[in-house]
């Protein structure tokens, strides 16, 4: 049974969002994925995220690009959370597809992430499904802990770049 | 029988959108009008749309701010021509209201008149109505010559003020 | 007889237009097509507005980039509609075109579309056409379901990428 | 014991952010509340994110302007859900403030609301609650419900006021 | 006999453009003034300059707002040095005045001023009309001379209160 | 003996600017204060800032609003610390003043302050001189531990209105 | 004789500004050019600019990016007209160069150019000579015309490409 | 003991900070540098800004991209002047870097450098340094000297540039 829901205005998007289908599966988190247009399928979006509600997905993420009205649209048809993923696009890169997915209007909640922030969407995802899979938080620390060893050793190696440069 | 139907986000939106309906009004065009939200009331939108597309509505102007999908929704859910207004709101007076509404991927336009501009988009429709109804057309270049008019009376109005000052 | 007639402000703008010809071509509507600047060859635009105008031309598609004046100019020589395409130009990506064509003054509107977006525009001089012209509606509608296949389509073909990277 | 905390950079923001207060009491949920700025008084928000953390609150809301590092810093200190506000604030109306806020950087992820988008925050709050508890999705939906109600009562009362104008 | 043109796209932008009229009297300039709109009155805008450019006039100032495309209109009709003054104008405080006005395409230049630079419209005029009679030369370094003078006396008097504050 | 000399572009930037003098005056730094316009009266200004080098002042301050040269000015003329403060100014609100100190070329730094950031300049000139006056650095730390026990009082104060608000 | 004088900030400006000397060239004008940085070299273009006023220069071009200060530095030590060119920089693309060369305060006015307008500010250099010179006025007439006829050529190649594609 | 202390959010902005590195090495400035996130690895940040502060380092310098915290954490951490260099990154191109760096609440300044502004950086520190040490005094000034006469060397070789264009 699918956890996540992501979908995606257009096949194009996945290039940014293959990023969140990446963390999903190192988190063993089960989802659906699908590209599904507000603006040229809107009764497809409709559809499928109705039917997820009724298949218990918990979280939805939405990524589009430019007039980026996915995110919202999805949280017109759910009161499940719903993540949002600005995908930068010409020629305003990804201004818009800001703009379009934050400045929801009160009453219906987008979670914005940063343009092209599709790890982000996964891992707050990931962080939602927590509440219930105690699995899930001790992961998070997991990976959290990873993230800072790495710069650690980053940091070490760039010691020796500067080490070399002004001795 | 309605020619166009206009459809607010919110009915804090009427103050601007007035002008649209006074516009209309003068010209005699017949009209709907609804608040509708494309997040709070998808169905009241979809459902709005196509009502009005069977009665025979020709043109349809959509007012929303913010993340303003409005104008979209309606667009996804016709192919007659729809005119978006960006309706300026803070904190970002309207720019985000404006990308919004413009910013339509291919394959589904919305026609976007300048943030605020109700009296544009009611003109706009009026000009659409013109190709079958020559009246319309007559009428068009009378309120433009008016306007003409009033340029030439405001400038030498001034003209007086100027030369107060210069004297 | 033309019933669209688009007018460039350079001979560059046409790689985004040449969309918008191949909508218009695709959908069977005779247009003209010029390059005509607002500011290098004013009389010819007015010129060119006018004669089309009596001609019989229905829509008018005007796109120019940087202080994008063209589609105004064409506007304030006619009552028919004008639908404005900001061309995206360096060094500012096409917000200086955007707020120069949508930002039009009471009286003169002008319908616009996305930055670069010819191929909505030529798509809403169909709609506007369509008025008259039952056949263009059904072609839009039939435009609309195609696009709604490709969607499901490029989602078909997602899901097996997407099934060998979490196999 | 509190499901969600709120934390206000300074005591100013909360004439935005009793709309979340209003909310979350309206819900039934519980909460914490404190002013605690990023950069005054840094070891102050660590302490309280940690103890919330231990105390069971499932969710965080940060509200800030300016350089709003407020949001990124408690999403620093915790892996639960955490939901940014930006704050509108002089000169720039918040462009600042949301900025600072979404553009997170991969790792550690702020669901970022629309500016002064308190509202929405506890809603999405509450929206992340309902994954355990069924009350609030109920909730949730009576909210929706009443809110379209509301939309549909402010339209009978436009079309009178539109009726007295043309009629 | 007029050295310079005033032509204001809206009799509310004169508001702003006294300052430019005071200047101009000041320094002891002819000048005609007209309200001119590029949209509403192209006609009138192009044999104004034609006339005024028969007549001898030697520089034009042109002030408008939003879709600011009036000074370009304007430089179309002539090759006399135009100097662009974009007018403030809600919602954009001017950004679209500013881009409208200042990029030109190449061939035909707007010398723009600030956003509501009335006063420096006036100025660089006589600095223009200085290259043919060095009696505005003078007048220009007395001017300067009397900016420089208040300057200093500002500064005096904020001594004083400074003193006050910090005894 | 000044260490801090504060230059102003206008007298009305004092509104803004008497912070910093509040805070050099708490922390009882001596300091110059000048208005002098880095395009009306150049000359003052490069006098000003060569005779504060060599009477030994240490940090400069300069505050200057729209296209605000002066701090860029004032670095080019001293290479003692030149601390930027952009002031606020209609129509753009300070984003010319902040982008026109900021965006320096390489080789001359202007140290920027938020716009309007009077307050911070002064704290930061402080910060400088408590290189060399251990006194200043302890009067930092207690300005700080002050700062935070003010948020804990207004903590303390909104937990009461939530408690009103929320019985 | 020189008549113009450019300045540059960088000589990496000169990929842009050679525009500019083409044009002077072009029309037989003689012109002075420097490298002189307004952060880097203040006294230089001082000294420059009272050089050239005396040498009886009567057109100042200054061209600079990011922080460009250089025009209105050059208007401040003269009151001969001041053309400024933004020259696009990264990362912002010449909006900080626009706003730094355009917002000037009253008293010293910049005749500001598109970002990278070096043509234009060249043709604007001409025209105000034309006051003085009649063969510069007719030179300007003769290029117009040709601009005209070139768009002309333009536009008669593409129809052919037109035809290719829609026969 | 070093003197200066570098701190970059991630081993990529090294690309740009070696340029800092190359300065403070030029000049004989011993500095310690760290990758140390303040969103990934806060408590490695407050740790590495205790030590050096107690190693008695006198500067920091803080480099970080998008929502650009790093510098601000640095100096809620020390009473020592923070010096931030905002790192230019997609999609926003350093916009949201330099709001999120400079945009600091009163009490607890960041001097912000521009947009990659690495070279400056060093340079400001060099210049507090230099209240303490007359050494670096001469230094910057024979930079200054050094710089200068760079610019007129690249001034002679372009009028060689020019005079083969112009011949």
């Amino acid at each position: 049974m699918s956890e996540v829901a992501i979908i995606m205005g257009s096949d194009s998007d996945f290039s940014v969002m293959k990023k969140a289908v990446e963390v999903l599966n190192d988190f063993g988190v089960k989802f659906e994925i699908i590209v599904a247009s507000a603006h040229r399928t809107p009764d497809r979006v409709k559809n499928f995220v109705t039917d997820c509600e009724k298949k218990g997905v918990k979280v939805f993420i939405a990524a589009a690009g430019c007039a980026a009205h996915l995110a919202g649209v999805v949280a017109s048809h759910t009161t499940r959370p719903v993540v949002g993923v600005p995908i930068s696009s010409a020629p305003f890169d990804g201004l818009d597809s800001l703009l379009s997915t934050v400045q929801m209007p009160g009453g219906v909640p987008v979670a914005t992430m940063a343009v092209n922030g599709a790890k982000n969407a996964a891992l707050f995802a990931v962080e939602i499904l927590g509440a219930t899979n105690p699995e899930f938080e001790k992961k998070l620390s997991e990976y959290r802990r990873e993230m800072s060893e790495e710069v650690e050793r980053k940091s070490e190696k760039l010691l020796q770049t500067v080490a070399e440069m002004t001795k």
